[in-house]
């Protein structure tokens, strides 16, 4: 009998080829290990309430009530609430066709793409247009929406960094598409040089692809890195001259952690470059409410904002977002409290400030301690987190330890970090994961676990990798054991 | 200079390709008389909540409280919130890792998913594995999903009732397939004829296309038949015989009407025909919470459940899952909620049952409300609501009527309903977006308008579509104007 559609080997093989290494062996070992009774840290994916973060109060508040409107109703709610929280509950509700139940329009509520077009000219000094901001199910969803509306097939190029976030690979192999390497400098701070994007879309071309876009990752996962104005505007030159759809990834603009190199978004620099530049590069920004200091990952909200984008095609994007429907509503809410939240004189703006400030401080503090540990232990070496919630320190594996992972089947950095899992639990993403250059070995931990629980981590790893590296030491004649 | 990868010129053509009519030309006509100030009936999506569906109070406050968490601690949430729901919010916080804020496992909180299989198991008697449940925002994810993974190009059919819900012409366009169609046969009260269907199946396979996979909608979306035992059990036959995976769309099953037909969902009729057969055919079931008494659909939650799936295909619905990180975990709950609502006994029992039993007892007699009313229009008719939310009328329009949409450029069909729009401000959708056969016209409304709000709709209806029938009815030699 032949194949059945849901078997195997008929599957679509764009769906095989995609790869996700975030959620994979690493994280699939490590969720055995924890139903076995070990104490796993899942330092895997950017998950900031996973490991202890606290949500911001007030924006649960607004939430909590939208999803409870019969408590706005009680003579004796605000007993439980501010009336702060309580007047934007009303706020947003009255901006829902029937509350949190109802479908919205499918690009999202219009009041919260008003709310959202207001932050971007407020952050950037020019106006945005709320019809060309679509919120969405988490940026993720977005990134893939806008990519399968680019990609056309093999032959259709997309310029992605490599270290990336491995969304981009999946997403590209999903569609069909072709990825497009641009390698960021690890000696440079993971800075991109012009030149070497030259050369990865030349190398492409002569493959016979069509680079139709490039993705930017700002601050940078799993690279930490921030991009400087001067680099952004390179970019955006590029951009034009090249014909190239530019895909700004700015998740985490709001986590920074160093003052020379202040988030920019790249709309406000291609805006800043007048025309024709500024009328032709078509640009797409995502945000999202999982980020910053916000860590809202489980709702699932974000945005995204076309720039240079024509009518008919804004409008072919809302039709297949029309496909499912809505966003979901309650994150709609999030992130019109994120880019509206509370303001000076506000009841809860101090406790707002408070709780936000104390989270960024924190994460500038871990990135420092990571960075620090990480740069202490033998044979390992790593950038500072300039931003984003990433630690990405190089792993010099000795070749001893290179040929142990070959004959247990692993790639290196793989065989690396399942030791590493397997000795301390700390649940690492193997840079391979990621893209790296050939021959040179890395892995990605997030920033977030908690700062007092940060010492003991970077001690366990210190002697897991310390003893390691002298197993595999060349100057060893014989193994430790 | 060439054009742009966002140009419409330029984007994929199967973005371009797809159709959505629930919010197509006659739902942004009706937006814009909105805007202008006219009072809109909006039935062109089941979206209750947007017609004054009250929201279940119970699955709220528990939401609400994980919204909260702090609430849980106050030593006065006890009156503001029933005991019951505190300890139910306890409980689904307690399935997370790390509250609402979190992202979960992408395939849904397994503690959920575990609810999930004790609800199928009790209602078909069959026993059911959470591994093989995944949580989904909405069911058009997963529906969108799983026929990405099937569809590896045009070669590719996909069997679709006629009329169907446009998610399935529009996810299989989007994802470059063919939609192979059956018809559903209006004079047997939309009744499925094998016949019929094997007849469509011989005309796809002599265009050269692979028939892969057939879809159900059960209770039916636009047509409200509901499928009987023994058709599901010839579906099932059929789907055996010719390697068919099946796709269950079962959204409404708790939207039924009549008590002849009850719901009976294809895999416990899968289960019952014992091998090989039960354990042969492919299925893929669909639920969510924007349906039933329920009708949450801004939370976007569903599920799909998997049997006699590989699980190395099941791996790589997961991987693909993995990419979007994870469903919105709020709506995750309202699943959980849903399979597990309250009981006999608890104290939020006795008002849980009252009000779903109030929305489910008035949608029946809207049902009846409006085929009685449709039946009583100059060349209408209409079948019975069997079950789902909507009301399928046919509209028999007279030549002179289909002289007249041509003249203006429009599809007969959309002619009315624009006009219909124009006159009452009933916005529904054309039979066209659908499927209809050849030279027959109908339309699709929710019964959803608030009941006490119906019978002046229906007056309205009557009063536009009588006069309309007589504007251009044959025996009249002269235009009314
Ligand atoms: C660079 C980058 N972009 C996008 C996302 C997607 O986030 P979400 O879908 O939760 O908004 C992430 C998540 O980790 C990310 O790191
Ligand atoms: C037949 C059918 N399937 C699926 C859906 C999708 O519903 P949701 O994505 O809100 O779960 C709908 C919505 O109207 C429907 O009518």
């Amino acid at each position: 009998m032949s194949p059945k559609a849901l078997d195997y080997e008929s599957l679509n093989e764009n769906v095989k080829k995609v790869q996700y290494a975030v959620r994979g062996e690493l994280y699939l070992r490590a969720s055995e290990l924890q139903k076995e009774g070990k104490k796993i840290i899942f330092t895997n994916v950017g998950n900031p309430h996973a490991l202890g973060q606290k949500p911001l109060t007030f924006p649960r508040q607004v939430v909590a009530l939208c999803q409870a409107p019969f408590l706005l109703d009680d003579p004796n709610v605000g007993l439980f609430f501010p009336a702060d929280a309580i007047a934007k509950a009303k706020h947003y509700l009255s901006l829902t066709s029937g509350g949190l139940g109802a479908y919205s329009d499918s690009r999202g509520l219009p009041g919260v793409r008003k709310e959202v077009a207001e932050f971007i000219e407020r952050r950037d000094g020019y106006p945005s247009d709320p019809e060309l901001i679509f919120l969405t199910d988490g940026a993720s969803k977005g990134v893939m929406q806008i990519l399968n509306t680019i990609i056309r097939g093999a032959g259709d190029g997309v310029l992605v960094p490599v270290p990336q976030y491995p969304l981009y690979s999946a997403a590209i192999s999903l569609f069909g598409g072709s990825l497009v390497p641009y390698y960021l400098e690890e000696t440079a701070n993971w800075g991109l040089d012009i030149n070497d994007l030259r050369q990865s879309v030349a190398e492409a071309r002569s493959k016979g692809i069509t680079v139709r876009a490039m993705v930017i990752i700002n601050p940078g996962n799993p690279t930490g890195q921030c991009l400087s104005e001067s680099n952004l505007r390179e970019i955006l030159r590029y951009c034009y001259q090249e014909n190239l759809a530019l895909l700004g990834d700015e998740v985490y603009q709001q986590n920074i952690y160093q003052d020379e190199r202040p988030f920019v978004s790249a709309r406000k620099v291609l805006m800043g470059m007048g025309p024709p530049i500024s009328k032709e590069v078509q640009l797409v920004s995502f945000h999202t409410v999982s980020k910053g200091y916000w860590g809202e990952c489980g709702q699932r909200g974000g945005y995204f904002e076309m720039t240079n984008i024509p009518p008919k095609t804004v409008d072919e994007i809302y039709k297949v977002a029309s496909v499912s429907l809505s966003p979901n509503v309650p994150a709609q809410i999030f992130m019109g409290l994120m880019v509206n939240p509370p303001k000076p004189g506000d009841i809860s703006y101090e406790q707002f400030v408070r709780e936000s400030k104390g989270i960024i401080e924190s994460l500038r503090r871990r990135a420092r301690m990571m960075t620090d540990g990480f740069n202490s232990c033998t044979n390992v070496v790593c950038n500072f987190t300039e931003g984003a919630m990433y630690s990405f320190p190089q792993i010099r594996l000795p070749p001893k330890a290179i040929e142990a992972a070959k004959r247990a089947g692993k790639v290196p950095d793989v065989f690396y970090c399942l030791k590493l899992l397997e000795a301390t639990g700390i649940s690492t993403v193997p840079g391979s994961g990621f893209g790296q250059k050939e021959g040179v070995f890395h892995l990605r931990t997030t920033i977030l676990p908690a700062e007092e629980d940060m010492p003991e981590i970077m001690t366990s790893f210190k002697k897991f990798n310390d003893e390691f590296m002298e197993q595999y030491e060349d100057h060893r004649g014989y193994s430790r054991m």
